[in-house]
């Protein structure tokens, strides 16, 4: 029945170097396996170096009220080695993440079968990290003097705020009442006892109210070393937006490369829209030569239908990809190739 | 020749847990080692959570100066799960580092011939990781407002200065003329824009007068990633308190352990003493059984004699731990045994 297929509006951001590459896989993916029950509609945003070295501007605010227009976000990936460190981060990616309150970075981490761990006994490794993605030292305060000067001083400030975190805390312990009951905060509450502590207070309070969940506390450098030496000790873990970048990118690592782990950029409140990416960057080693693999990308659009309750649909392109890696993992392929393998399998 | 016996004031800190248990180990290597060369003239300090539960004190002031006094500090390890985060380690530890002013603090990594690494293919590991000591995050700066209700704020302060910079990149730079010449600066300049550059741009200048030393650049989530994945890359890895405070736990884990990881928080300019400990905490859960593995208590013992120039001491030092690893490392040893089995060596 033609008029109960949904429509979603998509802001689409192929980014720079594989990021527009491996999109494109991802929305054939998409759009396959929602055949009959949703109709997207993109609404493609040329963002990132190229149109910064161009004209100059990484998001302009008509651009920005656009796609608060849209109902969610797909990103390839963004950076470019010719534009200075910071300028698209700051500038495009994470003023999107600010702009449109994203304040839960979803990260889930899984050791596939056919993937192989650069750890010699990895066990079973499947957990989420819920990563805080508004506050703490992403904020953009602090500032410099004298620069250039042997007297210059420079300040980076993490605010953190009761409101932040314990949103983000709710967020993790639901997660944790669908999966295995554990939620495992990291913070470096001994060091940076301001916010440690304010962080431990919520956990513990939010905590209560969740009695079926267990919670401990790992400080982040005994976490680095736990997700080399037991990795399976983890089901979610809470953290705030910088320990969240770090141990994810390692978690990436150890599941055998960031190239199968993806990204949410939720808006768990809905009052826009969230966006999903692959956790990997825009690889301007390999770009262009089409051997990028879509695999994070083809994730991140499971995460998206999940996000619009389509968890039918996710759990498909899911186990699509999982039974591709499992099989052909190992096996050197092009982009296409793996694109056109997954969509097979649908 | 008595009187060519140099003698070294050495405040000796065994702290709490297993910092009790493996500090006489070291001490006893150091004095072997050193036997007809130096004379120790030990001071204990008992400072730590048995003293802070007893008489609220972590580190008295009137201590303070008489451990400025020493040539040097021998450190066990600090902590005890019955004192709240922060209290020691900002209290005692921190306390040293800063009013020390120890602005290196160097963490040699190496994976030993016997050792089994929780990587599948380790490769060959030996690098050294400069932290700088006494910026950044662990300044102490930041604060909280509204503490404990929804409207509380809790920032964290990273203080960076031109000054503390560039004394540690200089440092990072010299050590690397004495090895493979190679320095990796790990950093988060993309989002921390301020301290990051500052960071860069100093590490830029210091490299021109190093020619032979060729120097790159990688954000701190990449460099977990290459920990995992291809750890022989590095050389001398320079990075900041944080950072550094991250990827040497990560470091460990990847070379067998903490258990081997040694640490010198360093005056390099000799106003004040410079401290020596492993990187390994006080390890409750095992403590007071005797088991506790000295190797990095004693390891730190040949850092500090390094830090005096008695290299030749030292690598003998370093020998002996080599050679026990490499023969019985895998082998199950009391403390005591396995201090025996490095002192029969020497
Ligand atoms: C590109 C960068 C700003 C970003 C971050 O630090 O969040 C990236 O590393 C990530 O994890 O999504
Ligand atoms: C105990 C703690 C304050 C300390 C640090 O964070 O520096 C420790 O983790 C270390 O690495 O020596």
């Amino acid at each position: 029945m033609a008029n109960d297929i949904k429509t979603l509006n998509l802001a689409v951001i192929p980014g720079d170097g594989i990021g527009k590459e491996v999109t494109p896989v991802a929305q054939a993916v998409l759009e396959k396996a929602s055949e009959g029950v949703i109709n997207f509609n993109y609404t493609n945003f040329e963002l990132g170096a190229e149109r910064y070295l161009r004209d100059g501007s990484s998001l302009p605010d008509e651009e920005l009220e656009e796609i608060k227009k849209q109902d969610a976000i797909l990103l390839g990936a963004v950076g470019d080695p010719r534009i200075k460190a910071g300028i698209l981060e700051r500038g495009l990616l994470l003023k999107l993440r600010f702009a449109l309150d994203q304040y839960i970075n979803l990260r889930p981490t899984k050791l596939y079968k056919g993937v192989t761990s650069p750890l010699a006994n990895p066990g079973d490794i499947d957990f989420v990290v819920v990563r805080e993605g508004t506050e703490g030292l992403y904020c953009g305060a602090g500032g410099a003097v004298r620069v250039g000067t042997p007297n210059e001083v420079a300040t980076e400030v993490s605010i953190n705020t009761a409101y932040g975190v314990e949103r983000v805390v709710r967020y993790a312990f639901e997660l944790a009442m669908k999966r295995r009951k554990h939620v495992t905060l990291v913070h470096k509450k001994n060091v940076l006892v301001n916010a440690g502590d304010m962080w431990q207070r919520i956990v513990d309070k939010v905590g209560e109210e969740y009695p079926e969940v267990t919670h401990d506390y790992l400080h982040i450098d005994a976490t680095t070393i736990f997700l080399v030496s037991n990795p399976s000790r983890f089901d979610v873990i809470l953290t705030d937006n910088l320990f969240g970048d770090i141990i994810t990118d390692e978690a990436g690592a150890v599941v055998g490369g960031v190239g199968y782990s993806a990204s949410g950029c939720i808006n768990a409140s809905n009052e826009y829209p969230s966006m999903f990416e692959p956790i990997h960057g825009s690889a301007p080693d390999i770009a262009g030569k089409g051997i990028a693999n879509p695999t994070a990308a083809v994730l991140s659009t499971a995460m998206l239908l999940r996000h619009f309750g389509y968890d039918d649909i996710a759990a498909r392109i899911d186990a699509a990809v999982e039974a591709d890696i499992e099989e052909l993992g190992s096996t050197q392929r092009t982009t296409k190739q793996v694109g056109d393998d997954i969509l097979a399998r649908l």
